[in-house]
């Protein structure tokens, strides 16, 4: 985790959710539009800034999903989604690289597009691994669905209480 | 707008939405729960930190109605919520304070419960207030909703991208 000092290489926004839907095609006109579904677990915004590299990727999926941001039931016990055990959506968001230039915004921050595809692809593989091997989410079949880069992303979500964390990476 | 080397004295996520629905009043054996919804426009999920003032109030409404992140339409250009003109939506969210601490969460940055609270009543009233004197919002019959501070924050959110931004301030 980056102290506040650093410049972070990558911002994550992160809600609990009890449902969530993104586009992952939209309509066209031979085909209507594609989406992802989840049920309980977290929504994952993601961004890339300059000086990310896949090994940080490696560190940030492993942060992210032991960090105790659900809340299990009866108790209301924090738990990681690993243990929830949850589902979990990736969505694509550059625009948490952003600043504020008067009433602007600017993402000079921002890795470019081709490397923060490639660091995102990777993201979304290294997380799907860790729940095929994770025996929480394996047995209780439990999923990581995503979006796809540089389309807008159509979502809908529904929380219980969003519980938003920005993580800085 | 605190530098990246500033401890913020408030941090604030903003989200694009076509519509939002919150619930302000939890069911009890008497009633039902009561909810606020708005259409297009803006969520703010707010959370002050120490050294926030009504002083950075004031000036963190001004910056967040004035700065460019909503989408007009047809063409997609990048308005003011005043401009577009549309809702706005705030979300108590304390959460947003947090920083790892291994796998859990700590939130020694926020400003004490009685303080947050009186900051937020004020920030839900100066926004308000600004819907109320703007000419775009008035005669568009454009509203501020808010959640109510302390509660759980059952929320959902529909939106065409979500545009996610965060603004430490």
């Amino acid at each position: 985790m980056a102290t506040a000092e650093a410049s972070p290489k990558a911002r994550v926004v992160i809600q609990q959710c009890l449902n969530a839907r993104l586009q992952v095609q939209p309509p066209s006109e031979e085909k209507e539009a594609e989406y992802v579904e989840v049920g309980r677990g977290i929504v994952i915004y993601l961004c890339f800034l300059k000086g990310a590299t896949e090994d940080l990727v490696q560190k940030m999926v492993r942060s992210i999903l032991a960090v105790r941001l659900s809340e299990s039931e009866p108790n209301g016990k924090l738990v990681s989604v690993l243990d929830l055990p949850g589902d979990v959506l990736i969505v694509p968001q550059a625009t948490l690289g952003g600043k504020t230039k008067g009433k602007a915004m600017q993402y000079h921050s921002n890795i470019p597009k081709m490397e923060a595809q490639e660091l995102y692809t990777k993201f979304c593989t290294v997380c799907a691994e860790t729940f095929e091997i994770n025996t929480n989410t394996k047995e209780a079949n439990k999923t990581v669905k995503h979006g796809t880069y540089g389309n807008r992303q159509v979502l809908s979500v529904v929380t219980n209480g969003p519980y938003t964390h920005v993580l800085d990476f």
